[in-house]
């Protein structure tokens, strides 16, 4: 790669680590403040292309498959590296294409960064791999019982469509493609029209990583092309094996019909849709209404509201608590200057959803940011419903992606537990609660377990916490596969299959289930953790 | 349920632990050795009754979920108690209705009860919550860190399809309930045609348990019915979260097939078609050729060649020890007297699909065993075809249940390596090594683990031992999902989701996430593994 200037994007894609320039019909990012297309622009992948990336990521699965651990950390150590010496390049472009902040951005730039290290981290730390080791009992009656053992290895190739909202964290080097790196399967990338010079970017320091730590061509590719098209054919594709995905609930289904009509089924990680709930219960909202309001606001207009995580749902019992939450947050929002979005078509979609929402049976606006200027400007928005109406007409539960939420003013706790027994599935639910409320927090917290993927107390839902414990996910149509995470180390396992190994020798053993335990990973010994390696040699 | 007699079956079913007669059409299972219908007959379940089974699995689902983990060891552990206790009715009922032999059947019952007191002790044992506590880190820079946990909880309902072939161990009370019930999810059973009866006394026995051990009413209903009508019914009902499947692979693609068409999609867990390729490589086929084909045969025509896993697939490299192995595979075939098959329809496909696969191209009969006699037997029967054929017509995949095999002749190991890179994926896959054979091998063995969920070495595939480390499961058509098992206790992981707290009060926490960890279970504290409580309480 090093004849290929770093730090300024060419157009071209990555294929099997290396640039190669589509042949198909040319698209560009736009500068959502502007609206003018952004130089340069991305030939789109042909369908030999999109053929050739698939055929490489299969030839690289076996061999990347059966790296060590250490070798794959120091793949993704070394990708985490390279984003960090290109950190201002990246950050300069990519506010070119999303208009984001520089501040947010460059730390987005380390919240990227950190995540492959802590996958790395994970990869060493020998969790994982969920050993298992039965040793055989040869004088077991009536039958002798086999020596057998389980690990769990990687799924093969995965598909990975980069997110919008986060073009670093989210995207080409995000989540997805550091959980499925880490757990050894080769990654494609469908780079986000939203911020294709930023995803050129990344792509090429990820394949300067793959050839610097010795990975197999074919470890990772990146194309450009439209979603309709060049997605549908990737997740057609019979070498593909999963699918990771962030954005919208019509393109996570569309890329869950197209996985359902493949004759082999495969695992479609969609994260999609949530509304995030937030539920003020009645001691807290007495206590402090108002200053709950504010921090509500803020939370909503945090990055023009374009997050999953946004709070686009608010659940409260009517009173004076709630009059003087809503009015704080109706003059913080009222206060709010407007923000660009990250594409006109964003935003445009932001402000239709946003009218449909605010035209339904029994919806009233109570406050309106500033229109900002531009092309691409989202105004915060607050709008109110009683909860009788909201529990009767699933429309209101339509996302709108953007700073825009819904008050739902129940008359009493029944109608709240009844509006909380009609919602969707969710990323988050928060509860704000102070002592007094516990006893009632108590008794909701199985519903909101049931509904959500994470459940926050006295806090807001924006802002996800990349560790060991986190769960970005939750029942559908938050994604399309509750059983996931796509934050936090528990996303490897997304992209692992458990396989079990009957007396097989031990010199053939991959290296977690070997008598010796040489990477000292940890594994359940007839079923007790243990890092030990086997008392008794066979 | 005392008022029913425990050892005869009435015809009915239970629906919420209670017993209910189907007001449908009324169906029997059939004595495969005289092919006559057994009483009682089993009028099916109503669209209603389905309905209420569904609903009061939804109603259950929420308080069984938050069972202790104690308690519904307790559960199982009772079922357990009662299967031992009922042993020689049921032995009794199923060899009437499937005419697997008496000692295989209490074999059944003991493996039915271990793999229930397996469970029990595995949710005692206090590593499947798969906890995780990130502490708070109030004074980080640039931001504090919320106190973040994670542990695991039950999916929901899920429906259970009995099998055929293990009356006990994969139906009521078999391998995927104990995995769900152990998870905290309701279940609800669609019975098997091929054994209602014993279908019927297996449920009793789970409705008394639940009703001893004070489970909610719903934890647990079995119905009657048509897999097209009642099948499909539950597969598609919005209560319902998951499936557990194990029969035929146009059975499993059904299922899939109603799943997909869900608006809101689930987990489908098939286990479905697979032809467990043993491969005999050169030292081992050398040394002891005539040995394996008799040790061959003998798992091949095992329970009339009725298992998931039966050795329907030998690759090898032609030669003297292929053709002693195959003079000795052949001779102990026709010395077999044949058997009868568990149903009438299963012996007639079984005799269809083995033509038709001995009718293909290139295909040679080498061995036959005896019509024996009654209504469904079953005589084994040996094929070979060479390996270049093999691999060019995808047909001579195909499964035939019961004790036929294909040996396919290769004309050298390239041609060995080939086929095994066509083949679908598989439950098992074996390798006869000697220690000659062990670079060999251990060049194979990626790809065997790419092609199965279970490796095994110097054994034979049919008997599935029940423990930590098994997976019985693997990549498609072996399961449609192949990060679970069916076997083992991973089988339980099919059955959750993770949820994430953040700042959520200790009070409230699930016991396995408080600072004490009153459980004592296995938590990750910021990614290390400990049953210690948390050092400074919050």
């Amino acid at each position: 790669m090093s004849d290929l200037p770093r730090t300024r994007p060419t157009g071209a894609m990555v294929i099997g680590t290396r640039p190669v320039t589509g042949t198909g019909e040319e698209i560009r990012s736009v500068d959502p403040r502007t609206g003018q297309p952004i130089e340069p622009g991305y030939p789109a992948a042909s369908a030999d292309q999109a053929d050739r990336a698939c055929e490489l990521a299969r030839e690289a699965s076996t061999a990347y498959r059966t790296t060590t651990p250490q070798r794959r950390a120091a793949f993704l150590d070394r990708i985490a590296d390279l984003l960090d010496t290109e950190r201002d390049a990246l950050v300069e472009r990519a506010h070119t294409e999303t208009a984001l902040p520089r501040p947010r951005l460059t730390g987005e730039v380390g919240r990227t960064s950190a995540q492959l290290r802590l996958f790395a981290a994970e990869l060493r730390a020998g969790v994982w791999q969920g050993a298992r080791i039965d040793p055989a009992q040869p004088d077991r009656r009536p039958l002798p019982r086999a020596d057998i053992r389980q690990r769990r290895t990687a799924i093969g190739p995965v598909v990975v469509f980069g997110a919008s909202n986060f073009p670093l964290a989210f995207s080409t080097a995000g989540g997805d493609t550091a959980s499925a790196l880490a757990a050894g399967c080769p990654v494609i990338v469908k780079a986000h029209q939203a911020h294709l010079g930023t995803a050129e970017l990344v792509a090429r320091v990820v394949s300067r990583a793959a050839a610097e730590t010795g990975m197999p061509e074919g470890v990772f590719s990146q194309l450009v092309g439209s979603g309709t098209e060049l997605g549908t054919r990737l997740v057609s594709d019979p070498r593909v094996r999963a699918i990771g995905f962030t954005g919208s609930r019509s393109g996570g289904l569309a890329i869950a019909a197209a996985a359902a009509a493949r004759p082999v089924p495969i695992p479609v990680y969609a994260e999609m849709s949530s509304i995030n709930p937030v539920l003020l219960l009645p001691g807290a909202l007495k206590a402090r209404g108002a200053e709950l309001g504010a921090a509500f606001a803020a939370s909503l207009t945090l990055g023009a509201g374009q997050f999953c995580t946004n709070p686009g749902l608010v659940l409260a019992v009517a009173g004076p608590g709630l009059d003087a939450f809503t009015a704080a947050a109706t003059e913080a929002v009222a206060a709010d200057p407007g923000a660009t979005m990250l594409t006109p078509a964003i935003a445009r979609h932001y402000a239709a959803s946003g009218d449909a929402l605010a035209g339904l049976d029994g919806v009233e606006e109570t406050g309106r940011g500033g229109e900002g200027d531009g092309a691409a400007c989202g105004r915060a928005r607050l709008l109110t419903v009683d909860g009788r109406r909201f529990a009767g007409d699933p429309a209101l539960q339509t996302e709108v992606f953007g700073a825009t939420s819904l008050i739902v003013r129940c008359a009493d706790l029944d109608e709240l537990t009844t509006v909380l027994g009609v919602l969707e599935g969710q990323l988050t639910a928060t509860v704000h609660a102070d002592d007094a409320d516990l006893p009632l927090a108590g008794r909701l917290l199985p519903l909101l377990e049931e509904l959500a993927g994470r459940v926050l107390f006295n806090g807001w839902p924006t802002g996800v916490e990349v560790g060991h414990a986190m769960v970005h996910g939750g029942p559908f149509p938050a994604t399309t596969d509750p059983r996931g995470t796509s934050v936090g180390t528990l996303a490897i396992e997304r992209f692992l299959r458990p396989v079990a190994y009957q007396d097989v020798p031990d010199a053939l053993l991959p290296d977690e289930l070997r008598d010796g335990n040489p990477l000292g990973v940890w594994r359940r010994l007839d079923g007790a953790p243990s890092r030990a390696p086997l008392a008794d040699e066979r």
